[in-house]
């Protein structure tokens, strides 16, 4: 087909439910058919019926979606976007007070620990990008409690130990890496940053750092496997498909393109609901794309909900052994919460389990990975199983004292996530390595502190855990207190 | 009686102690000799000598009151109430920043949990009805406590549990419900919606939820009873007369109408003083209407405790079989609080106990039902009674993850009050319905989140209760801090 | 003597420290020779040399005092008052400030609780004397704790009892009495007011209620007793003299003007050191009247170390046989702290301990009465002892359920002391009147809702203590809170 | 070499990295070639190139620190400092805050406590002098939970115990004190005033109380025991050098001077991140002397860790016989953390161990001294070792309590640190008087109200310690929560 391009003013007829066109990077396409079928509800894309939706659609949908669901008949062709008139945006105060935060922004040596990059993302990340990235489930209780907990874990450091030489390297999941942290999966890089997922690719490159590809990347998978540098490891983290032959299909090409872990999410079986996320998105349609009481609330709660409608939450114990017959790639359960699931990961024979609540994204007051990791190793032990598999721990970890404090306590390694989107969003590559290279400098410095010259150094005497379950502290951390971004109530109009 | 109607002129002269009439409902009311006898005091009417009452009098009387408490000869006739002059209210800067925020509320659907209505009718609500509703006892500390308690449990989720299909209906006292809450019962409603009770009737009724009809509504019982739809279950809460023959009454006519279990309070022998709702009062009236050291408090504290003085605080353990000897309904006793008198109420044959202290409006420093409920529990599995009889638990219950502590506990379900209340006086009945909306879609998403497809499957082992008694927290949750409205000191004049 | 009144040329000439004259009450004195001996130390005088002294003189100094201390020689005669200039104050924002306050004070039946009297106060007395009645030992720890232990202390209340009739009687040390608190001894009542301490014997008769007649009051002993209505019953507080002749002079005279017990006060051998009075003090002269590291820090802390610089700090256990030898009132020893010493009390054959920190006063960090209480009572049940002698607790009582939970854990009664000065300093003797019904109707609203019809029906099977020691609080009460004025750092001089 | 002195002009030439001369003390050096070698970077010296670096010298370095470190051909003469041309200093909106805060300074005599002094010099202390004493490690939760500890330990006070005659004094390591405190070693004492150390050797001369001489002290060794009046003890703080020859020299030179006792810090094989200190840094250079994250972490952070790079992280147990073989003067370990390793100094053979986690500037998160004490102390007597060495504590001692309950749980004697700087920095030696003064009394009063007439009749049944190790605190010090300074985040630069 060699049409001339199409004009803004064909478009912009279609700009109804009767006849619903977008313009996606320079090309319109038909969605009229596909409106009822949108996983994220028919509103969001009415919005930009007979416009260019190019921005909105990027961070939320990888780059080859409308290949694979739209069928070729509804792709209308080209767009001379010269003649598509921006769109006059309301004067937004918020985004003018961004827009300026910028300008002011801090350099990046004046951050000296990775509460410092969350403390500047919040002001200069989109409203919309910060919210999805920092909210949590409900009450966000269990968010913040992830962080708190290290604080409720207390050292009992050795002294006189000859700490010259500090080796901070370990395996995890027999891959030799560099320190005992890996890059969790995490969703939507590109709210953050327009490069997405490939900036933490590069940075783990730099600093020999396991990363964990998420299945709901802006970037494609292979987008992401082709910006590895050398031997560089990846894992793959994995949402279950309803369609099985989709989920087979992608651990299968994950362990043909060289990942070497399967993490299979098992605390997802539903999105947990994030009311920040979804009063951001409120504000930001200055329209309602939520559900009435009247309609289902699946399709009201953001994009990351709409996208991720495919994850099957029958997935039971009883799968396991297909994984385990499709792919001999490592298999870990990312997101065990009881002493009894690790058990059961035991007897199934899965190599390892990360300890985690997903970032306090899913069941508000859920404990923190570390807490469960401190009720839980004392009983691996006492059964003799604390060498059957590998155990990990996500969640709140900002300082190096809290990869170790999970050490002390039996974790094999910790996964870090949103410091480093906080990072890239705020600085970009330059903004994860320094994020990366603070978190090795300060566990050199701890390891000589608590007086161990290696990762098996660090055992359980060192850690005083009897705070962490009561959940009493007396003094708190301020960073923390003031980067944390509080729920609101709904907004009353102001007035005028 | 054909007379012409009464005018202003004439009611006016009645303005005073030695002859006072009253207009209510286009009525005149002679109540000069009743002022003595008046539950409320003599204060309030005097207020409304000579003048039409119906605004105060409604959301504090049932419609029926004036037949039944007033001989027919006081009754002086239909008032031509185009004559009747309004009076010129005094600018209230209060009630002129409430109206500007009536006029800026925020859309139903921008509330997405039942805290978000807490904090909108702050600002909505008159201020006296704001203070009824909201005010607790003494220093409030129960009444936050009940909403606290529930943060100091901590899930033990499962994973891996096939939880495609949730099932959270349940039966209590052997009726079938949707889900394992119910409507309880709370006094006043007119005070917040002009229909009272029978809103919250129409809500239960949408979401086939069990409500329970408080003694002291402001519809009368049949209005409620009437609203009901098709075979909706209603449950009776009865404060108990002095006269038994009273009681008696009451009992066999809600049995009659369909009520399927009788709710006796056990833990108001008399009201608790709730000083945010006497200080209310207080600043209402202009001048003081509680009593001076030398009157009797009993008339001081509003009207909640004035219509309360027929309560019998003598009621006790012996009057428990002449209750189950003049109704078949199920009995519960309401407001239960150790674990002794569970099992009293377990050798006296009730049905059912509520772990509660009345909204944290009775004894300051009770603790929370849930609280009781993590106490009570193993004492009754260790004796073999925890199947004798229904556990139900009230106060603080704001999310579905509260609900599912108490069945995970061992509750059968749990009552909700005031976060209706408040849906209700905001946003009327379809702000009842989005609140049950809300709470549905929050429990199919924590059954899910926590591994339990039905209510059965939900068990102790899925809770942490070790901090629920110590009272410390590290993290408190934003929302319920920021809608609480704290104790005032009395307030000094303010300087012109 | 009959010479010409004095006249202000006269006295005013005698203004240094060669020679020295003061006005009090109408009279000069020539305390030019005393000024050494001053135990307030010279300064003070000082400020006042050649000038009239009264308002500073009364609330500190009992009326005998010129009498007993100062040679009729010195006592140099009338003064014609009419030539007194007075002296023109100098503008104080802090003293308009508490004018205004004064004007638009609540009025009485403002005040809900014995919270709000302390609101009340904190604005409207003058600034030294709500310091000193403030105040607390060093870091105000104690103090503050006194109150919050009972927020720590959770009832377990009785349902279905009986409650139509309260007894809230009570017998203490052979005393019946209404209610079972005692007003506890309080120094200098006439900073509060100008007629001191017989406000509060009054306010005792009206409620029959023990007074405990302080050593330090403004008042004289006699004064105080005196004002007693009827058969009112007084105990006496009691400083030991290190010359014992005084202090059995003292005993043996309230013995015979009816005093029925001797507190002995026993936990302070030096007076604490309350910096917020310190402060005060600094601020209000101007000048500096408090040591300098050269100077003995004994005549730095203002009036109350001063006028208690007599009390002997040898006093031990061997002094108790004498005390026992010398009255037959009953013996109570005030300011026991721990349980090893209620013990000896018992062996050494007194009548009874007051559990107490001095009010915050003394020892800081020191732990409240009601927590010593709870891990007291155990040990003396275990050995047999708790009927030995009576146990009452004193220190941040402010609610009747305080009073509640001190008799469930086994106190016979408990002392109340600075509520009733701020109400005494805001509203006088109505205020104290008005103070002591709201504890007589909380404490009937208490009782019935804990499920006890009399005081002997308070058991420790009611109250859950496991808080208590640990220090942990979710709910902190708002008044309090609000009340409290927190210690500030040194002031730098304000920038013009 | 007798030349005419130098000019500005000169001078002013050589100020690159091409040609660097600085000005110290009227005298020019050539630092051209030392500049790779300067432990705090080169970019801290170029900042001064060809200009008058004394100021910024002399705190940082003792004043023999370029005779030892730079060749006699590098001292390049006299300057003729009236050339010098003062910089003009860019306008600091916060020191001329300070200026102003100095005129207004409160009067010493308004200081009541040691935390008064705190108050005083976070406002008229230099920002970065104020940053490097008062900054701790990471998040500063170990610096204020040193504190904040000692409120978590409550008395249990002993009443009727004769107090006349108090005796404070005891003996530490064989020398009588007058007291149980000792000055304990904090580095570089010009950044607070400009005679250093020895103004604390003068203040504890005055009150005869132990110094600690500090390796990194602003004075020279010599400076400092010079100062010492009469039979003044003096103890050696000793970071061990790589070069132990160095170390030998030191120690045995203290040896030979009198010094007493030889404490070995043995917590700081490596500095710890004081992130306040970084970032005031950082402001105050307007450009940034840290590194970029391509740079050793090393020296970027601050003087004090790049003139502690001599630190040997080598050091261990097997170096302790080696120390004793060298010198006769007591050995103990500064910096102990486990009751382990205090097992382990006993077997070394070793004359004390300081429980101290140095001051909460190393690894943050690691317990009091006075928590580690709590656990350690019940051990040791079971295992009889409590005899065996001494113990002492040092870290948030702000009041004499906090000694008392120290020795009450079995220390010796306890170290103050931080608040002798800042009554030092605030009010120079009458500061440190005064400071000491304070304590006495403080000591004085608290020894009779616990009922302890000498050091001896303190023991562990005066304290309960149930809540320290939980961390939990109902009520906390208004005055340390307000002298606290909060870390900030990044600052964005103002918009004009």
């Amino acid at each position: 087909m060699v049409n001339a391009p199409l004009t803004n003013d064909e478009i912009a007829k279609h700009n109804s439910a009767d006849s619903c066109w977008v313009v996606i990077h320079g090309k319109a396409y038909d969605v009229t058919e596909f409106l009822p079928e949108h996983p994220g509800g028919s509103k969001i894309i009415l919005k930009y019926a007979g416009k260019d939706a190019t921005e909105e659609f990027d961070p939320i949908h990888p780059p080859d979606t409308l290949e694979k669901y739209l069928d070729p008949s509804k792709h209308m062709g080209e767009v001379d976007m010269s003649t598509i008139v921006a769109e006059a945006k309301v004067a937004d105060p918020y985004e003018s007070e961004r827009q300026e935060n910028i300008k002011n922004k801090p350099t990046l040596d004046q951050c000296y620990n990775l509460l410092d990059f969350e403390a500047v993302a919040k002001r200069v990340m989109k409203k919309t990008a910060w919210a999805y990235y920092s909210s949590g489930a409900d009450d966000e209780i269990t968010l913040r409690d992830n962080h708190s907990a290290f604080h409720r874990i207390w050292f009992r450091p050795r002294v006189l130990v000859d700490v010259e030489k500090i080796d901070m390297s370990t395996t995890m999941l027999g891959t030799k890496t560099s320190i005992p942290f890996y890059v969790t999966a995490t969703a939507l890089g590109k709210l953050g940053h327009p490069e997405g997922e490939v900036i933490l690719t590069k940075g783990a490159a730099k600093h020999n750092v396991i990363q964990m590809i998420p299945t709901l990347a802006s970037c494609s998978f292979d987008e992401i496997v082709d910006a590895k540098a050398g031997d560089q490891v990846q894992w793959l983290q994995l949402y279950v498909n309803k369609n099985r032959e989709i989920t087979k299909r992608i651990v299968q090409h994950a362990e043909k393109r060289g990942c070497k872990a399967l993490f299979i999410t098992v605390d997802a079986p539903q999105l947990g609901r994030r009311e920040k996320d979804m009063r951001s998105k409120f504000d930001d349609n200055g329209s309602n794309v939520q559900s009435t009481s009247g309609e289902s609330m699946d399709r009201s709660q953001g994009a990351a909900r709409a996208i991720s409608s495919f994850i099957d939450p029958s997935l039971s114990w009883k799968d396991i052994p297909w994984f385990q017959s499709i792919t001999k790639m490592k298999i870990v359960l990312k997101g065990v919460q009881r002493v009894e699931d690790v058990v059961r990961a035991c007897e199934a024979g899965v190599d390892g389990v990360v300890l985690s609540n997903h970032g306090g994204r899913q069941l508000d007051t859920a404990p923190s990975g570390i807490e469960i990791l401190a009720a839980t190793m004392p009983i691996l032990r006492q059964r003799g199983l604390d060498k059957k598999l590998e155990i990990f721990v996500d969640g709140g970890i900002r300082r190096a004292s809290d990869i170790v404090k999970a050490l002390c306590l039996g974790a094999k390694g910790v996964g870090i996530g949103r410091p480093f989107l906080y990072a890239m969003s705020s600085y970009g590559l330059p903004g994860v390595e320094r994020a990366m290279q603070l978190l090795r400098d300060e566990m050199e410095m701890n390891m000589r502190l608590i007086g161990a010259p290696t990762v098996a150094d660090l055992d359980e005497s060192m850690v005083d855990t009897r705070a962490v379950a009561l959940h009493s502290t007396a003094i708190k951390d301020t960073l923390s207190l003031r980067a944390y971004d509080p729920l609101l109530a709904p907004a009353f109009r102001s007035k005028l």
